[in-house]
C-alpha cells in the first residue's frame, strides 16, 4: 500500500451502521446520519439500507453530490442562506430531491425565499436552536417569536417551517459533558418546540444530534438523531467514551521516513492528512497503533513527529504503521478515495465524492 | 463570488515573486521556491520566469504533477524512501525531469538506489541536516560519517551525494525566533558541509529555507533558497515580522451565515477551508479584514465563529468578508481551485494541481 492512505475496515463500518440504526428503531428514533463524516455516496446509501431515512449535509455542495448519488431525502443542517450563485443551485437542489434546510435568521429564510420560488416542491425549513454550544441558532425561548417572523420572509414562496433542529457541540467539551449535553439538547428542543406551538406552528421534527450525545436522547424527546462520526470513531470518540476502540474502523497508514534525531520517528503523514484537530483531552494529533509509549506530538504539512521516551524501542526507516486520527471528518476531507479493507485485505477504494464540497 | 473561496491577488503575487527573485539574485543565491504552498504549475512556471532555478517540493506525488507540468528542475526535500509502490513511481520520476531528493539514513538511500537502479541519469541525492528544528537530518558534525555510509549504500545505482540541506523549521517559533535561527541555519549547513569534504565528497549544494529566514541568510553561507509562503503570505508570516501585510495576497472569502447567537457573528468558512493550523503568537484561527474587533477564535467543519465586544457593530447575515489565514499552505490545500483577481476583479480560476497529493 503507498502512504499515506485513509484505510476503512468495511466490517466494522458495517458493524457501526447496523448497531446505530438497532439504536433508533428501538426508540423509535428516525435516523439521519451526517454524511459530512464520510462524504462518499457509497457509505450513504448504505447507511440507507441500514435503516437511515436519509442524509444530513453541512453545505449545498454536499447535498448537490448526494442528490446526484441518488440519495432521496436530504436536510442541510445548516443556516444556508442561500446567498449569491448559491441561490440557482439551491432552487436545483429543491427539484432533485426531498429537502430540507435550516435557518436561523429572516435574512436566511428571505434568501431561501428568494431562491425556490416556483419550484414544485419547495424545501422544508428547519428552525436551528441554540442549545447550549452557542454557535448558531436562536435561544428556544425565542423559537415561536422568530419562527413566525422567518415564517412571513418565507411564506412569498409558501416555505412551511416545520420543527427544530440543534447540535450539542459542547458534547465535546470532555469525557464527562455528554450527559449533560444530550439532557440541554432535549431540553432546549423541547421547549423551542413547545415555543413553536404556542406560536401556531404544527412541529413535525425534533431533531437532535450527535456521535456523543445521539444515544442518550430521552426517549420521545426527539423524533430524529444525526450522529455523523459513528460510522468510522476516532480517537476524540474512544476517549470522550462514545465509542469502543474496537468500533474505530478508519485509521491513516503511514511509513517511518526518518529516525535521525535521538527520541523519535518521523511518518510521512502530516497536517496534510491528519489534519491539526486536537482536544485538550487527547494527546497530541493522533494514535499510533501499536506503539503505545509514542505520542505524535507535532505535525507538519508532510511529517507526523513520534516522541518516544528514551530507550524505548521504535521503528525503523520503511517500516508501516497505523494512525486513529483525533477528529475523522478532516481527514476525509483531505483525500480522495478510501481504501476498503475486509480481515485486512484490500477490497475497493472507494472515492470521497464530496470532498472539498465547502460551500 | 461563490463563499468560502480562496481568492489569490495576482498583482501582489507577482510583486512578491519579483522581490524575492531580485533579493536572491543581488546575493548570488540560488531560489528553489517551495511549490506546496501554491501546488499551481501555472504559479511554479511564473516562479521560474521570474528567476527560479526549479522548485522544491514535499512528496513525489508533487513532483509528479510538476514534471507533468514541465517543469524540470525538481528537489524532493524530503527523506523519500521510497518504499512501497513508491519505488516505482520514483524510478519513473528521474526519467521525467532534473530530479534531486533528501535522504538521512542509510535505508532511505538503499531503498533511492533500488528504484532507480539502471535509469539513465540517476537522482541527485542531497543529505538533511538537523539545524535545530529536530524533525528529520542528522546533526551537522555527523554528516560525513553519515553521507558515506549512505554513499557505499548508493553506489549500486551509481549515486552520488551532492551536498547538504536543512530547513529551519524553529524559526516559526515566534517573531523573535527568525534571527537566531537562519544563523542556526547557516552554522548547521557550513559544519555539515565541511564535515562532508573532510570525508572527501564534494559540496555543490548548500541548500537553505523558510520564508522567515530566506532573507537571512549571510551571503556566501548558502548557495541555494528554499522559501514557500513568501509567494502568498499569511497571518503567521505577518505576526512573524517577515511579510508585510500588503505582500498577503491570498485571503478567503466568506459570507456571513448568522448573528443569532450574541457578541458574535458566524461564517461560512470554518476548519474545512482555513484549517486548525494556529500559533502561539496569532490569535484564533485567521483575521477577518475590516473588522478588527473581530477574533475568530473557534471554528467547526463548516462554522468560523467571530466574537465580538459588547456593543460593537457587527456584519449582517448575508454580508461577505475577506479572512487572513494562518498558515497558507493547507488552506490551498483544501480547495480545488484559486479564484485570481487584479484589483478585486476575477482574471480567473486557477486549479489547485497537487492538491492532495500527500505521498
Amino acid at each position: 500500500m503507498d502512504t499515506p492512505a485513509v484505510v476503512v475496515d468495511l466490517d466494522v463500518v458495517e458493524a457501526n451502521l447496523t448497531a446505530m440504526a438497532g439504536e433508533m428503531r428501538s426508540r423509535g428514533i428516525a435516523l439521519r446520519p451526517h454524511a459530512k463524516t464520510h462524504k462518499s455516496i457509497e457509505l450513504a446509501r448504505m447507511q440507507v439500507a441500514a435503516g437511515a431515512v436519509g442524509i444530513t449535509v453541512g453545505t449545498i455542495g454536499e447535498a448537490e453530490v448526494f442528490a446526484a448519488g441518488g440519495i432521496r431525502d436530504i436536510f442541510v443542517a445548516y443556516p444556508v442562506g442561500p446567498f449569491g450563485e448559491k441561490a440557482a443551485r439551491l432552487r436545483a437542489l429543491a427539484d432533485a430531491c426531498d429537502l430540507s434546510v435550516g435557518f436561523d435568521s429572516v435574512a436566511g429564510m428571505a434568501a431561501v425565499a428568494a431562491a425556490v420560488r416556483g419550484v414544485a416542491r419547495p424545501p422544508r425549513l428547519v428552525l436551528e436552536i441554540d442549545s447550549g454550544g452557542h454557535r448558531t441558532g436562536v435561544a428556544p425561548g425565542l423559537a415561536g417569536a422568530v419562527a413566525l417572523e422567518c415564517r412571513a420572509a418565507g411564506s412569498v414562496a409558501g416555505l412551511e417551517v416545520v420543527g427544530v433542529f440543534t447540535h450539542a457541540g459542547h458534547g465535546y467539551a470532555g469525557p464527562d459533558a455528554r450527559d449533560d449535553a444530550a439532557e440541554q439538547e432535549a431540553a432546549a428542543l423541547g421547549e423551542a418546540a413547545a415555543s413553536l406551538v404556542a406560536a401556531g406552528i404544527r412541529v413535525s421534527v425534533v431533531s437532535a444530534g450527535s456521535t456523543p450525545t445521539a444515544l442518550r436522547s430521552a426517549r420521545g424527546a426527539v423524533t430524529e438523531e444525526r450522529p455523523g462520526t459513528y460510522i468510522f470513531g476516532d480517537a476524540i470518540q474512544v476517549r470522550l467514551g462514545s465509542m469502543d476502540v474496537g468500533a474505530v474502523a478508519l485509521t491513516v497508514a503511514a511509513t517511518v521516513v526518518s529516525t535521525a534525531v535521538d527520541g523519535q520517528f518521523v511518518v510521512d503523514a502530516g497536517a496534510k492528512i491528519l489534519s491539526k484537530d486536537t482536544a485538550a483531552y487527547v494527546d497530541g494529533y493522533g494514535v499510533i497503533l501499536g506503539w503505545p509509549d509514542a505520542r505524535l506530538v507535532r505535525t507538519y504539512d508532510y511529517h507526523g513527529v513520534a516522541e518516544v521516551p528514551s530507550g524505548s524501542a521504535r521503528p525503523a526507516v520503511g517500516e508501516m504503521v497505523s494512525i486513529m486520527p483525533n477528529h475523522v471528518c478532516p481527514v476525509v476531507n483531505l483525500v480522495d478515495e478510501l481504501v476498503m479493507v475486509r480481515s485486512r485485505k484490500v477490497v475497493g477504494r472507494w472515492p470521497v465524492d464530496a470532498r472539498g464540497r465547502n460551500g
